[in-house]
This record gives C-alpha cells, structure tokens and sequence, in this order.
C-alpha cells in the first residue's frame, strides 16, 4: 500500500539521521589528525563486513550484518558518542540511547520503528552469531586506526593495555582468526612502543 | 582456506578505502554549508535503500542494491568527485574511473576484486532492475539537500530546470512512486523560487 503519509515519514528520518554526520568520534582517519564522524565510521564498518564476513566464527546473515552496522550509532544524533575507554560511563545499551532509538526510530512508520529497534537491540545485546560479528567489525576499525596513527586514543587517553585488552576481546567472539591476527599486531606494536 | 596473504590484501584495501573520506561533493548536508564527503554520502544512500526499497519498480535484491550504493563512488579515491552538472564531463564509466576501479579493487584477493568490479560496472550500466533502484537513490540524496538549501548546487551553479530533469529523470526507472513525489516537490520549489 503507498500512502503518501508513510512516505513522509520515511522521508522525516532520512532527514533526520543526517545528524549522524556531526557526530564526531574521538578516533582519528587512518594516519591523520581529523576525526571520524559517526556516519564515515558506519559506512567503513559497512565495507568492512563485505570484505571480511568469510572469518565469522559461524555463518552469517550477510544482510542483517550490514543493517546492524548502517544503524547501530544513529542513537549517538541524542546521546553522544561514548569512548569506548570511558571508564564513568558503560557503553552499551543505556537509558539514554534506548530513549533516542524510540524518538529516531519511532519517526518511521510502525512495521519499521519495530524492525531498526529490534536490529539495534539485536547488536546491542551481541548474543547472536550476527551481533557478535557486528560487534567484532566494530571494534576492528579504531584499533586499526590507532595502530596507523602511533597507539592514537590509546596514547592520547593513556588508556593501559590491559584495559584495552578487556574491551577488545569480544572481538574473539565474532572472529577467532580476525582476534588471532589483531592480537598479534596489537603486540607488536607494544614491542614497538 | 584461511590464509594470511588473503587477509593482507583485504586489510590493505580496507586501509585505502578511508581516503573516501576525503573526498568532497559538490552537495551540502541537510540545511547546512558544510559541504558532504563520499563516505558520507555512501552510508546515506545505503540507509536509504533500507528505507525506500519497498518503492521499486521492480523487486530487487536487497543486500546487492547495498553493495552497490556502498562501493559506488570508490573510484572516486582516484578519479575525484565528477559533478553531476557538469556540462564537460560525462558522468558515467570514464575511463578514469575504470582504471581506478581496477587499482582500488585489485588490491583485494582476485575472486573480491572480479566481485566488485562487476558489481560497479553493474551500477555504471544502470540496467539491472537493482541497477535502477541503486541509481535512483543516488540521485534522490542531493535532491533532497538542494531542496533543503534553497536550491544548493542548482542555484549555486545557475543549473537550468530543464537540465535538473536531464540528470534526474532516471529516478522514474528506478521507482516511479518516488519519482512523482519528487516531482511534486521539485515543482512547489520552483514555484515559489
């Protein structure tokens, strides 16, 4: 059925979800000074997924990856964007950001509103073979950013490494043979350092 | 097989692809001066296909139409940002962005980089009902910019109205349901312009 007054609402997000672009994240571009926004980092991990689902842990739904990572930072338009490191405040799933999916994700029709949360909770949550592959794709980017830009958030914010270590691991469960070649560089670049 | 050579290159390309990041379009964000990147614009279009693929002329194939919007302007890395206005370039399938579609995707694995160029020659061609439906997105993004900037790149560049609807008439091919409602939108502009 196409309504014009569905289409509206469609058309309000699609507005809506170009604050996405201002967003910014406290990573840096490959080798470079500038900061990533939260639309530039979605679109990545897009690529990224394309390019490396092959090493899931287990088969994936190739699709519903790429929808989870497209949506998962939209939240972020309302409640910011955390630091992974931030030790005052934890990452996932707060009050905050299931506020903002409801306002971001309720300007679409109903059918739609039901289906980005559900995908949102879905990463958010990381217990499903596509989450937990999400989720690893999301933590790969910085750290392959960081390690092109001299350690990067984990010098600036002198974030420890076993500090690190604990927010990266869940890499692992997505991707044991991503975790086993991001381990590796991570050490070497601490040899280095 | 998992092998570490294979891993190399798809990790090298996606270290080369951030250089999308940079590069400009002539388009600025929703209500904004600041003008809008490619990667940007990239995740936009791919949030869109999520959105509007109900509307296509014909069923498409969901996860291919996200690939395409995702990896569309990568030869862009090289080849630069062509304006869709321009009088003395043509868009489509130069052979500058051949070239550069072969360097940037050939630094993946072979079967990758046989994989994305056909499936970036398949959106240039813009045959495929998925090829149409990429397309039209594609044009609708900066419609919508332009029309929420008081004519953007039209007025910008004094682009003739006749001209506009050289350019973006492919919409109608791609879904002639959300060609009709650009249309109508594109008329009031000019209407009250």
């Amino acid at each position: 059925m196409k309504e014009l007054s569905r289409l509206m609402k469609q058309m309000e997000f699609i507005k809506e979800i170009d604050k996405l672009k201002y967003i910014q994240r406290k990573t840096k571009l490959f080798n470079s000074d500038r900061h990533e926004n939260d639309a530039e980092h979605s679109w990545h991990l897009a690529m990224m997924v394309m390019v490396l689902s092959e090493y899931a842990n287990a088969p994936i739904d190739t699709l519903k990856v790429l929808k989870m990572v497209l949506l998962h930072d939209i939240v972020e338009i309302d409640a910011g964007d955390t630091f992974l490191y931030d030790t005052t405040k934890n990452h996932s799933n707060t009050d905050e950001e299931l506020i903002a999916a409801h306002r971001i994700f309720g300007i679409l029709p109903e059918d739609m509103t039901k289906d980005f949360i559900e995908i949102w909770i879905e990463f958010e949550n990381g217990e499903t073979n596509d989450a937990k592959f999400a989720k690893a794709i999301d933590r790969l980017e910085p750290i392959l950013q960081n390690l092109s830009n001299q350690g990067g958030t984990w010098t600036e914010f002198n974030v420890p490494f076993d500090i690190v270590y604990q927010k990266i691991d869940k890499i692992k469960d997505g991707s044991s043979f991503l975790w086993d070649h991001i381990d590796e560089l991570i050490q070497e670049f601490r040899d280095q350092a």
